[in-house]
């Protein structure tokens, strides 16, 4: 047994919270500094990086972001921007560690020429979301169909699989209860598709508009993993959430004779 | 939309348990209703009713048992035995309400001849477990087929497929990793082969032997329910079950505009 465990993603260092927002037009490092310790640490994780609401000085934010981010965690970095010139300017500065992953590409035809140009320069990686310029489908097999486009012109432009990450796209649950289940339903042909293909959700989405959200969100976790999910963008402080990816692991026989789990829990991380 | 809910059997009424074991043996009425009422309230819940620790008193203790429950708590009951003689004698005295479930048959040919002619008899439900004299087989492959066996058995003696309970069976995943995955390839075979017949486990089982029990219960659950699971034995009142049920239920479209779960949020019922 070889499985690689689940990939974390931290979704933290995100201007639409509101104390990021704050810490970054003020140039607070340690706050900055401490929120990317604090999800490396409880989920062994990578981080990701959007100023996206700062609107005009969004370019300058998310780079004293990175600099700081690459100071003070050492972990590769999620580039997210809707902006592809915000994303080729990261990309030229990005100092490591490993790989990049670009966040995101869809089935939107300008800016899919324009980012694949710069994943092929940049050897990194990149997620692919399940949706194009005509908004996201509201059937599994509608985007299913868009993220087979956009993997396809992938691997016409020689961009191997195993460096793509699909998602099915979370949609809050409260707008129509028939919307997890069209999630989970995308993930499952995607892994039925193209099993090289990593999978990945950004997780937190699902609960909005609902009271419990951690139990929502560890659920979800739970369901999707066990659909075939290989990453996620979360908040690994949020309790719960990383205990539920060491059950599943164990679970699902990703974590031969407990090992993970049994050390996850030595160091008290099954906690709450 | 008429997705019925989850069907949970409350597990706590079990000599196995050293309290309830002792309520028995002293004939304390008060600890038992209190035990079966508990669990009705967590879970909505039937309740499940074993004496077969007490050897040479089974049949007195849990014709006792069934008549206090019977009493202070007017649910269904599951008559759980490995002695098809003390089943029947339970349903010769059984008094309601509704149908009791036989917990349970499985391949073994003298035993399921003998309570095929009792389900007839007394028009009840009943748990068929996917193992047969010669034990549990390893693979979900095997044990689909003991399953297949024992349904097509029920169902030429015309018991409607609707009446039976298949149990995948539930191993500890200490014992093997690759345990928990076969369960949930036994259930997703059964649900596939025979879209009529329900599905049901005995939960608590999956994490005998590692810490956090409720945290692997829980996420269990979570992945059982999004297989195909339609009932389960289990602890309603352990933390963190009967939230997970809810939010499982509104996860997977069978809770619509999350009726159930904002109900059972008002009420409380989603902590912890």
């Amino acid at each position: 047994m070889n499985v690689i465990p689940m990939y974390i993603i931290g979704e933290r260092l995100n201007t639409s919270i509101p104390e990021i927002s704050k810490a970054v037009k003020s140039r607070d490092k340690d706050k900055i500094i401490e929120e990317a310790c604090a999800q490396v640490e409880a989920g062994e994780a990578a981080l990701d990086i959007n100023a996206g609401t700062h609107g005009r000085s969004e370019e300058d934010d998310v780079l004293w972001m990175m600099d700081v981010v690459t100071d003070g965690a050492n972990v590769p970095l999620s580039l997210d921007s809707s902006n592809a010139g915000i994303i080729e300017v990261c990309l030229n500065q990005y100092k490591g560690p490993g790989t990049p992953i670009i966040n995101s590409i869809n089935g939107e035809a300008a800016k899919l020429e324009a980012l694949t140009k710069l994943i092929k320069e940049h050897h990194c990686d990149v997620i692919a979301l399940a949706m194009d310029e005509r908004g996201i489908p509201d059937t599994a097999a509608a985007r299913l169909e868009v993220i087979t486009k956009v993997i396809d012109h992938l691997e016409n432009e020689g961009i191997a699989r195993s460096r793509i990450y699909a998602d099915p796209l979370v949609i809050p649950v409260s707008t129509d209860t028939s919307k997890a289940l069209c999630t989970i339903e995308t993930l499952q042909g995607i892994k039925k598709d193209f099993p090289e293909v990593k999978t990945i959700v950004g997780l937190s989405n699902i609960s909005f508009g609902l009271p419990k959200s951690k139990l929502l969100n560890r659920t979800f976790l739970a369901i999707l993993i066990a659909s075939g999910l290989d990453a996620a963008i979360l908040d690994p402080t949020m309790p719960g959430i990383m205990p539920t990816v060491k059950a599943a692991e164990v679970l699902l026989n990703h974590d031969e004779f407990c090992t993970n789990y049994l050390s996850a829990y030595r160091s008290g991380k099954l906690e709450p």
